[in-house]
């Protein structure tokens, strides 16, 4: 219940964040609305399609595409507001990731797959809707080259898979990790933390 | 059966236009070729696996992939000629893009799928081709930023379930909403109507 | 099992060009990882979800996404004396495309698809992870521009299967047309072979 509602206030947060990006690209009101669903829902269908697990999660709940849909629009009447309020959605961004990696990790342990299988399930939930935001917008994905984005999604999933297999109690383990995530998260954006760089500048090719 | 052959020349007209973008960006043969197949068939199928619709109708019809590989192909050697034909390409593809939305709509009818995903299904079909041809060849997707693309595709799929469910005759149903939506497009096209911008400068990240 | 050994190398080769890719680009760690892993089973993937032949690969073997990631990861350490390596690597790459492409025509015949999917089923397999990654970096896909590629995995497809209609011992097939195709790439990467390319410099939109 608790882990429904995050998710509801996640794909908002995810949708008006990538509406924004679409404003920056100076996208029209359609563009804006398909970038808001398509990084908001993106994840978790890629994850879906990917393990085969039909049918996708908007398919069968439309409503969600209409919020994520609604909330990309509404950011265009609010954007002049938006600033304000650029560190709640840094906030509601890294409880997006969180949520998302902890349902990814549901939607595989009910499909009973193996360990490695149910923390990508995660990552690729938490982090996918992105990667298709960039993409469309013609970047190279933040989440190759930004700041502990997959590595807390990575380790969120660890802690909760591994919470679960050591018979910890399910509602337990499922607050505490996704209250260790966000912390590691808002760490890393509050003291830059990021990965080391791989540079390499020979031309193989 | 109208239905089937305006959906042969869409594919046709949809593989024309994926090739000569190809050609504007110096592509091979075989990019031209891929590029035409992707293009003309990628709405389908992103449609399919999106609804776990299987097989894929080029799985099934591996004839379309000949006919639209062998169209792109055709291209190269016309190529001279093709501005001559502009106007009927852009004919062409506003067919395509209101077929594609019909036979779209009518997939997921058959799978008694919820309205909302109706015209989702729909709007993919018509419009994730050029999508893919657009990231493909590097370019932010036109449909993201152009005339009335997607809205056309969205109007014509809501004018089409709607008439279906209002218990009118299927075949004018079908006729009303393919007229209309290319009639839309043309005209958005003649008078360059297109939606508004949202246009956001501020840095947020 | 000759094929299953060729696979392992070609799916470490793959991880390890796209981790050199990834340094070119200064991704970071993960994002290096990420990439070795999409790279080396992004065309695998890409034959199942569009056949619908669930569980994908990897989801079946977990095994291949640690192998994979985690060659990409020792790429970074041994990365100064890659170019050494350069000819081995392109060599493992050429390994890679046909072992690619024979794995995707079994999955097909398998599933007894028409010819002409059994030969996309081999190109998608062997080409879609090479596309995956530029589109990542950003790049136009080499995939639409470049020497051969996708034409020596199409004729590779095409010397198996008519091969094995013909019915000629499946083994000696096998390598035959493993042995010509790689052949067929490594003199279009000596001698510069290339398709010819189609340039259309008039603005059709």
């Amino acid at each position: 219940m608790l882990l429904y509602i995050l998710y509801l206030i996640a794909i908002v947060a995810e949708a008006v964040t990538a509406a924004l990006a679409a404003g920056r690209r100076s996208m029209d009101w359609v563009g804006v609305c398909l970038l808001g669903c398509i990084t908001a829902l993106g994840g978790g269908s890629a994850r879906d399609i990917v393990l085969g697990h039909y049918p996708l999660t908007w398919v069968a709940h439309p409503n969600y595409l209409l919020l994520t849909g609604g909330a990309a629009l509404l950011t265009i009447a609010l954007a002049r507001f938006m600033h304000h309020l650029h560190k709640l959605f840094l906030l509601l961004d890294a409880i997006g990731l969180v949520v998302f990696t902890v349902i990814g990790c549901n939607v595989a342990l009910e499909m009973e797959l193996p360990f490695v299988i149910v923390i990508a399930s995660g990552m690729i939930t938490g982090c996918v809707g992105g990667v298709l935001r960039d993409v469309l917008c013609n970047d190279i994905p933040l989440l190759f080259r930004s700041e502990l984005y997959a590595t807390v999604s990575v380790l969120t999933g660890i802690m909760y898979v591994s919470g679960l297999q050591l018979g910890f109690d399910h509602n337990i383990v499922m607050v505490v990790s996704l209250l260790s995530g966000l912390l590691l998260r808002l760490l890393a954006l509050r003291f830059n933390w990021s990965m080391p760089k791989f540079i390499y500048s020979r031309d193989v090719h």
